[in-house]
């Protein structure tokens, strides 16, 4: 079964990440999650990017606030793809740190960075490599996109009825 | 061999994107070329994205520019991972409009978005999600990094001899 | 009876949207109200863009929120003018990506953008775009914008009596 | 013929505005150029203004820069449909000042907004306005889609070839 | 004895606007109070903006929102001058649409812009400007900022005792 | 003779602020220019602040650029009106910076502030603060006004001859 | 004993900067309060500025919001290391105005500037300083480090419990 | 001999940083330069980091441009005061994103932050550090800053003459 792991800088960072976590399980993909600082724990950050591959996970997806280093830091230490969440944190200026912090990579050093709090579009993002070689899990993709669907022609018979 | 497309709304986009080209093809990977028009032909958009999964295509990068709607309507169309990479293009607010029409989008349909005119980041990205089935593409991406890191490395020598 | 479509991505958006369905049955044109979702139901956007002028409407006022595509989507698909609302939705950046995604479209695609959640004024503009053939629509903004004066100038009245 | 007016506060802004007029005359709609300028021409705006729908005129289009007051100050004195364009004019703030200025117009007044120096996209726009009655120019709309479209599909048969 | 007159474009700009009346009337100033709004009753506008110099007003302080006009309207028909005040409005985009349509006047037509919501420091201005030929109000500036410095002294006080 | 100060925190900023220093004296003003740097001579600047209205100087205009504390110092040191010119100095971020540390002052010490570059007008505010009740200097303006209109209008009847 | 002061331009930016003056006492280091407005005490910010260095005072932090004046006023009359704390006051545009008008200093006159609000960092940064000779303080900051690094291995462990 | 490192992550950045280290030499300040990259060589930048203040380094000035983590990333490790000097390199969204990715640290990690390409203030900076035991190095400061006030008075007398 294909693993993603869901790291974050803070325990206060969950209630967003959360959503990454849910969506990956309903697709079908097992879930890593652990606090991992960039700022606080170097070091963990250190041997958790340096062997992420190694230890069966597909992709990363980290999330961050402020000035976001965890999702940058983790892509350089890592060959695998590194998909990044800015955070709309408490100190965060309107989330442009965050977003600015993640997204502005230097050649190199790629972070695949979805929306501001778009935890959940991280987890299908995940999903959606994983499913590049896993034809099952793409399959869950697909339905899903489909229940999407179903949910907007629901609510737009609801409202000519 | 794996194959990534590379799509882009206009021809005046290619001098960004041919980065991702080139890095496409140093990483070992085949790739497909296409003009696509998300205003200007969404038909030919709608077919390229429903097929594109079933054309032998891993991952799809799309570049525009201002009002940037080609990664996200691909995004919308395709079960694979959509790379999106904002052009700074001449009609563009300083960047702002092309980095936020790709990356803002709504739950359920996630574009990988990488830096303002980083189509090199876009093509590397590409690579690592091929890579995370196909070792033989991890192991380029290992080796490429390993390449930069040597580039710093001689920089700094130059710099204190 | 002179016919605009009011469309929007989701039904959260529809308190803002109300404004201009409100207005424009108050300027005496038909109203036509639907959820289209630009990324989550392509193919519906497409038939409805597609023939919308056939279907004897006048003018489309399309809502829509962050990565806004939408507006310039179904722009892209019609001859008729459209008229696009930035919504302030929940994950925007505080409006800046919904107004940017819908103005910025590219040469040879106008979206009339009007106010972040403006929704009054798209109402507004569309009779104001009847109105260029229709005499009685016109008489009906012009006395429109006649109690506006009268509204003001009883507040003045009333702040220094 | 239908008649559109292509107003702008300065001599220094045709070079942006002559688009408007072009397109114009290519899609078959007759043209009216003048310079009003809301802040030093405050009595020639205001005749203009409230004439316009009087002359003939069935959409105007007004091009400004800066504090940009031209294009909502005519929609305040006229019921036809106005269409602004905010010029990047050298002493604005990276366009964002035409841009607010212009956009963010109070209820009961629109103006219809384009892209910053989208002075092509206005006069699209009046086209398409004038088309929803006039069935000829609303033709001239369709052919001139189909022209951009087919400019993309031959820049992709180069690339390809 | 001196007056200034203190104009808005709508009753819901008064909460921010009474700290202006207030100060003034404080530094021994006679206040004009009006609504007057340049979108929805231009030609009361146009006669205001005309004949307050010879009305025995000495400064005007006009507050707006949003596309703010009427400080830039105002300051092209009237030799006076026209200090702006730009309001924070509900649909203001952080109010940056307000400081920008009110700051970046043309090249000969001056506003004296105050900061966001700063109509207490529009009403202080005025009286300065007042001060500049009548020596009892420039007394009164001096014993105003005075007291200013006295809380701050008391603040610092109390804080170290 | 009424006299009003121009002084910058240097030499740098003269080509900027000339066009104030020019403008002043063709409407009649006699003009001090100063070079007075908050930052690098603050005893300078605190001397004139505390002796600009005792040596006969109606107003004072301060251009400065980056983090721009000279008008808000001066303001806070005299109680003569203060006009305040963001400059977009070589390091300034797109001149953001300029203007919101001279616009965004507290409570109590006002700076009229004009637009980016804007020094030319902070020329003709000043002279409009002096004609309050200068009336030969009021005259003035009103000339300088008519002759900005007949440029307007002289401009559109070339463009139409 | 080691003393630092912690300035900030009234009280009601107290809340904020109270964390500096926790983390300096936590930190083992003497803390002078007071209250200080480059705009209101203009004369006792010289004094305080001139003397700070006299007054055995090793660095100073100051906080201010707006158009924040007094860490780079205080800088420019004291050769001790200034840290400013850009505070997001009611009065501010999203912090913008603070954290510009604290960061953008010209050349000659640095001010060490913070996050927005980051007033315990402030302390931290004072504390770096004094450690710079001072290696109990040194000492002090290396625990503290530690701790924050427990405080998140507590949580990560918590977390998969 | 005190001693400040000034280390950046591309030798691209060596024209901006080039005046931190004339600065601190013309201070009397010993230099030590190095190219260290955080996302090319992570390793490199964690033995700098965690051994800076045992090689007998007093301050750390780092360098970086987009989304910039070096000076964050050697803040978390190391005990030192680190000043960040953001660079507005080729690819940054003028220079917002420099900025904000080094300033807006979480709490317990502060980055001593200067201007937009400021690299002469962050060696003054760390020139100041330095003088907080180091008296000769203060006196240094003293002098320059004397130096900085002779010039503005020449040029204010050069201008008057």
């Amino acid at each position: 079964m294909a693993k993603v792991a869901v790291i974050m800088g803070s325990t206060s960072d969950l209630p967003v990440m959360q959503e990454a976590i849910d969506v990956l399980k309903e697709l079908g993909i097992e879930v890593l999650v652990d606090i991992v600082s960039a700022h606080r724990t170097p070091e963990k950050m250190y041997e958790f990017g340096k062997n992420a591959h190694s230890n069966g996970i597909s992709a990363i997806i980290a999330g961050a606030g402020g000035a976001a280093h965890l999702p940058g830091m983790v892509a350089s230490l890592s060959p695998l793809p590194v998909i990044g969440v800015p955070v709309k944190s408490s100190n965060s200026i309107d989330g442009w740190d965050s977003v600015l912090s993640i997204l502005q990579m230097p050649g190199g050093v790629p972070v695949a960075t979805v929306a501001l709090n778009g935890a959940k579009n991280a987890g299908i993002l995940a999903a959606q490599i994983v499913g590049v070689a896993d034809l099952k899990i793409r399959q869950n993709i697909i339905n899903y996109k489909e229940s999407l669907k179903e949910k907007v022609i629901k609510g737009a018979s609801e409202l000519n009825s």
